[in-house]
């Protein structure tokens, strides 16, 4: 036996054939692995039968042989000479609409070798999921569109592996999280009926597929375990999501937020699951203001407020001058603006406090964050009162959604275990500010827990053992998708939530606003 | 559900999607299917789902999906619009040495469409396995061999496919019986070991291959079923023969030969099967005399000398002039020479009593059997006294062989219920004949079954269903393969059975002999 601890890699000695056991090559060694891997079957990929013969007999019928599970199959993909010590890895892929991030795996001991990303080279079609399924409508479009993500997967795949060494052949076995859209564009599929009802994927269980199918320019018996999906708006990385935070076998109900472009939310335990999903986001990446952009050297990612002078603290992305904030950088801006006054509860700027910060220009308000003179883009960074106004509707459609979720299985805030935040909205966004705004509920600061890029993390333990694919399936099958009903209800829901932090402060008795005279709406 | 006997074909109405069952197309697919064959899994080709999206709505959910049975698990291969009747064919092939042949079914009623043969070109390289074999060992020896099986199995398809109007993409199962080397010739494995002690294939169930990956010029998702083999000298051809038969369900006792180059004998029943395989045949193929060959137009395949005159009443194939003579029109010959006298019971020509039909060429006596005058080849056809010794050598190899194989599992040759004869030698000799010189048992003639081309008939029956598959692995596991011991035992059977019919007349009660004054050796 060898002690290497990835089920996929299994080091065997056979006894070399003979007259009184003439069994075949092929079938020598697959009785050896059944018996080792337990399993009544496997199959072997015909094309490894070609090198087989002269193999077993230069290697002295000791061989490292790589195997994998396909859906209710274990598969023989690959065998090597024992004695020559042959890396064998893995790729974890996080196929992501505007980002895709490679990690380069040690199949033997699933230690990370190497990371790498890039921008989704489909963005020259369009930023959107929307603009590049209407290309697909075109000439060619799908085509186009998957050849992009292929091409530019290839590319990093051979720059990945070059860091290492290591040839693209020595990949042996592939995991791909993305949302539903982009895993039809990466094999292929048309991806048009997901936009129209009954929003229909080509697809929900791709399962695994052979590298050379898909063009990957990798070992070419590779297979590539692909996340699967529930729906046109709840997909594979979700599904990676679950599976990384470990929310499907916990005792008490956590929560997992995704702020994407959607928030998409998962409730649930080790009985059940129920995600939803909607647009709340834009408010909360790029999008918000003129400045707004994703995180990035230069970035404003915090801010304070001096609460005698009201100065602006602010801190960028590896210290460099201001060119613009991000999502977590706004949040802190506004929690730290109502916390001083210098916007009311209705996220109105308050000119009797904030003075010469606020300009007026063409008739809007703007609050200067970092004059001209300090900003990296030599103009003013201001925020203006569209962008405040955008963020109280963002922040407002995420609690609500929330509370939608919770409120349907009858579970309050308080009682969540635990409150995962994904991506880099989680790595970087500061719960205190969240709940000052009420955009997250009023829950112990540490019950908030950034998970980093948990799709990437999904793909990762895809490639560790073929039980988290059985996992996988289970946490697909278990979950119930609600639909956001935009009803009256909602509505209300919705309405109460524009407020600063809520109309109701009792759900937020950690939020402590001074007294500022003028912090309640005007006229009040 | 649609009425056809086919498994392969399932003709399927799905409920359309709709906002509240959003079940991707694949997966809706799958689950009718899954129902439908009651199987917990179906496997869809990933090249599938390119078109299944367009091809569901343009078919309003109505399609016919031909599924396969892969090793453990179905797996889905083609879907078209059930309103087109789009034809589904397979193609069942014997993949023999010197000659393929292939039929043509539908698959959905399993009826044969049409049929064609082609000598194989790999004899170009070497008429036999062991040429090949050799040359393998050359430089681009294997891909060589390999192109020219493949080339002419798809230069016959396109061909036979054309005398039906169709295209060979409508070709979408295949089924391949072929001894163990052209086994691996056609699957592009190196033969190399199996005529190297301890005699390794380097597959003994290759299982269900793509065709696509075989080079084969049909759908590129059909998929081949490979028959598998014992060992080298035990193929998927006699495997095919034995599901043929049918042996392996039989109540009683049976036996099934194979005479090609070697001799190839099962026994057995429904509870057991005892094979062996041993050199017997050159004698009954085309090598037995100058003359000889194997059948066709102008080939003596039946003679008999008329007891009064000692003429000779030939019949050749087709009638034609006599060019001739092939195995089954030699045994014919034997057994008429001798029960005439004009051989003795050791094979000897008795001169007495042939007369003038002998001549002396080059110190060897030879029979005229049809004077230069009506042969085909302006010759005479002769008989020389070394192809009687060689035939005689060859009958009682066989015999011996049958009388080994039988007493080592305790049985007596009347015992046995059938005699299945395959192959064009069972469909041309005649068993009176063959029992006449002690080759066959003397059974009573209606045991003697021929069986026809028994691996072809094999490979139709993998067509058929999936059940087949099932029972192909079971014979082939429950087959005792023997070795035959060339022995002091062996010799001895061997030296009893070189004489007419036998040295133990008991063993032959139907054969009775006229008194010629000259029927014993001389000197007795």
């Amino acid at each position: 036996m060898d002690n290497r601890s990835s089920p996929w890699i299994q080091t065997v000695t056979l006894t070399p054939p003979s007259l009184k056991d003439n069994t075949a090559d092929a079938d020598r060694l697959i009785q050896t692995l059944k018996s080792r891997l337990d399993t009544p079957a496997i199959d072997i990929d015909p094309e490894l039968l070609k090198a087989l013969p002269t193999l077993l007999r230069t290697s002295a019928f000791k061989v490292d042989c790589i195997v994998f599970k396909e859906k209710h199959q274990w598969v023989l993909i690959g065998v090597s000479d024992a004695n020559m010590a042959t890396p064998i890895t893995g790729l974890a892929i996080d196929l992501g609409t505007t980002r895709v991030v490679l990690r380069l795996l040690d199949l033997a001991d699933g230690k990370t070798l190497a990371e790498s990303a890039f921008d989704n080279p489909q963005d020259a079609i369009g930023p959107d999921i929307l603009a590049r399924i209407h290309f697909v409508e075109k000439e060619n479009g799908l085509k186009k569109l998957n050849q992009l993500i292929i091409d530019g997967l290839n590319k990093a795949i051979t720059k990945l592996c070059a860091t290492q060494h290591l040839d693209p052949e020595h990949i042996c076995a592939l995991s791909v999280a993305g949302n539903t859209t982009m895993t039809h564009l990466f094999m292929g599929l048309d991806p048009r009926w997901l936009i129209r009802e009954p929003y229909i994927p080509v697809v929900n269980t791709p399962g695994i597929v052979k590298a050379q199918a898909l063009g990957l320019d990798v070992n070419p018996l590779a297979r590539v375990f692909i996340f699967p999906n529930i729906g046109s708006y709840f997909g594979g990385d979700l599904i990676a999501g679950i599976l990384f935070s470990g929310i499907y076998k916990k005792s008490q109900t956590c929560i997992l937020v995704d702020v994407g472009t959607n928030a998409e939310v998962v409730l649930g335990n080790k009985n059940w699951l129920i995600a939803c999903a909607g647009a709340a986001g834009p408010a909360l990446e790029g999008g918000v203001t003129r400045m707004g952009m994703t995180a990035g050297p230069g970035v404003i990612d915090r801010i304070r407020v001096d609460p005698k002078t009201l100065e602006f603290k602010i801190h960028t992305i590896e210290d460099m001058p201001p060119k613009g904030i991000c999502g977590s950088g706004v949040i802190d801006l506004a929690a730290q603006l109502f916390l001083n006054g210098m916007i009311d509860i209705r996220g109105k700027l308050v000119p009797a406090i904030c003075g010469s910060k606020i300009k007026n220009i063409d008739g809007l308000l703007h609050l200067i964050i970092v004059p001209a003179s300090q900003s990296a883009t030599g103009s003013d960074l201001t925020i203006s009162q569209a962008d405040l106004d955008s963020l109280i509707r963002s922040k407002a459609a995420m609690y609500t959604i929330l509370e939608t979720l919770t409120a349907s299985v009858g579970i309050a805030p308080e009682e969540l275990e635990c409150f995962y935040v994904a991506g880099t909205f989680g790595s970087f966004i500061n719960p205190g500010s969240a709940i000052t705004i009420g955009m997250l509920p009023d829950l112990p600061l540490d019950r908030y827990q950034p998970l980093g890029n948990s799709s990437l993390g999904g793909a990762v333990l895809a490639l560790q053992t073929d039980k988290y694919h059985d996992r996988i399936d289970q946490i697909r099958d278990r979950i119930t998708y609600m639909e956001l009903n935009v009803n009256q209800d909602f509505m209300n829901r919705f309405s109460a939530a524009k407020f600063l932090p809520h109309t109701n402060p009792k759900l937020f008795p950690s939020v402590k606003v001074g007294d500022h005279g003028l912090n309640s709406p005007a006229g009040d």
